[in-house]
């Protein structure tokens, strides 16, 4: 197992994850802790190819089975590129999204069954769990709301779910919040992004002094 | 379960499928046998979109998991889009390739492990074994002089493994071929493509009648 520490942060579409990560980073940089800040599929050329695939507004026949086997490989080639590497420096790595997202969408909202779609991002991951996840809770309503106002945010395939889809995105989130208390830790995310952020770092010193 | 009649068609690199297939298809439509000749990932433009990831000779860095899960997804939009279409309407499906390439390929050849490739592709197939699968049996050493010697066919990624790579695959598909007597049928390779494919055809008819 790699010695660096392993974070992920989920949470529903529009639940602020890319600008609390942001200020997240910004409070670890100032407080001279080093880290690497990444997002699936970022930074791998292969991974960013299946995504490109998942996102297209072409593929519309995509097979939901099929989608979340794309993002398997995608989150497969992520964490051997570029997460394994950093956490066997012994390295902080923070990832935006990892398999809890494809649990909730593909696994709860899109009915394939978490359990299934389990079964195979073990298979991705080979047993690399987080050591912590953040679950940014914020419900979908007011995430579409946020999307909505926000006008320089690309508009993709998934954004274009009915809104049925997203309430079961998040319902799949708070049935593995129930399964998985130690990993995943709820941060309320209706607070201001400056109080989220310290929340969420002083949980990250404590982990890292422990 | 789909009605139709589900083949697939399997073998090593050069071992002739392809050519035995187009003379198969011939013999049935002498005998006015309607059938669906594919091959993966064939007429799915998903698929396709896949499958080109994996062949691209500049994505070096391509992990084998992510490389399994991969063919994993585009055999299950292939399965969907194509081949279950075609079995609900009780058509007699003919398949280059299916999921036993990967238990030989990605599972044995590339040392992940048979049993772990095989979940992921029971997750992908949703239970749609073949009925019937015919082993195409020729040694890799003579399958990669068949190779050489057309100069026709394009040079894939794959097609660049070293020798020994193409004899472990050999080495899945005889495990397979001892695993699964019932389902999967050794065919002698080394005879002409017309006795061959009389030999596939007489199995085919027999089937068909029961």
């Amino acid at each position: 197992m790699a010695k660096g520490l392993f974070l992920t942060f989920e949470g529903c579409d529009g639940c602020g994850k890319t600008t609390v990560l942001h200020h997240v980073s910004k409070l670890l940089a100032e407080k001279g802790i080093p880290f690497l800040l990444t997002r699936e599929p970022g930074g791998s050329h292969i991974a960013e190819q299946i995504r490109n695939i998942i996102l297209d507004r072409k593929n519309v026949a995509m097979d939901p089975r099929c989608e979340a086997l794309l993002y398997a490989a995608s989150r497969r080639q992520h964490l051997v590129e570029i997460v394994l590497p950093a956490l066997e420096k012994g390295m902080l790595v923070l990832s935006d999204r990892y398999l809890d997202s494809s649990l909730a969408y593909q696994g709860h909202a899109r009915e394939i069954g978490m359990e299934e779609v389990y079964s195979i991002n073990l298979f991705a991951i080979d047993g690399r769990l987080p050591d912590l996840t953040f679950f940014l809770d914020l419900s979908p309503e007011e995430g579409l709301l946020r999307i909505r106002q926000s006008a320089d945010r690309e508009i993709n395939r998934l954004d274009l779910e009915k809104e049925n889809f997203h309430k079961k995105v998040y319902e799949g989130y708070k049935i593995l919040l129930e399964k998985y208390p130690d990993r995943i830790i709820r941060i309320d995310a209706r607070q201001s992004i400056e109080e989220e952020s310290r929340q969420i770092v002083d949980i990250i010193l404590q982990r890292i002094k422990d």
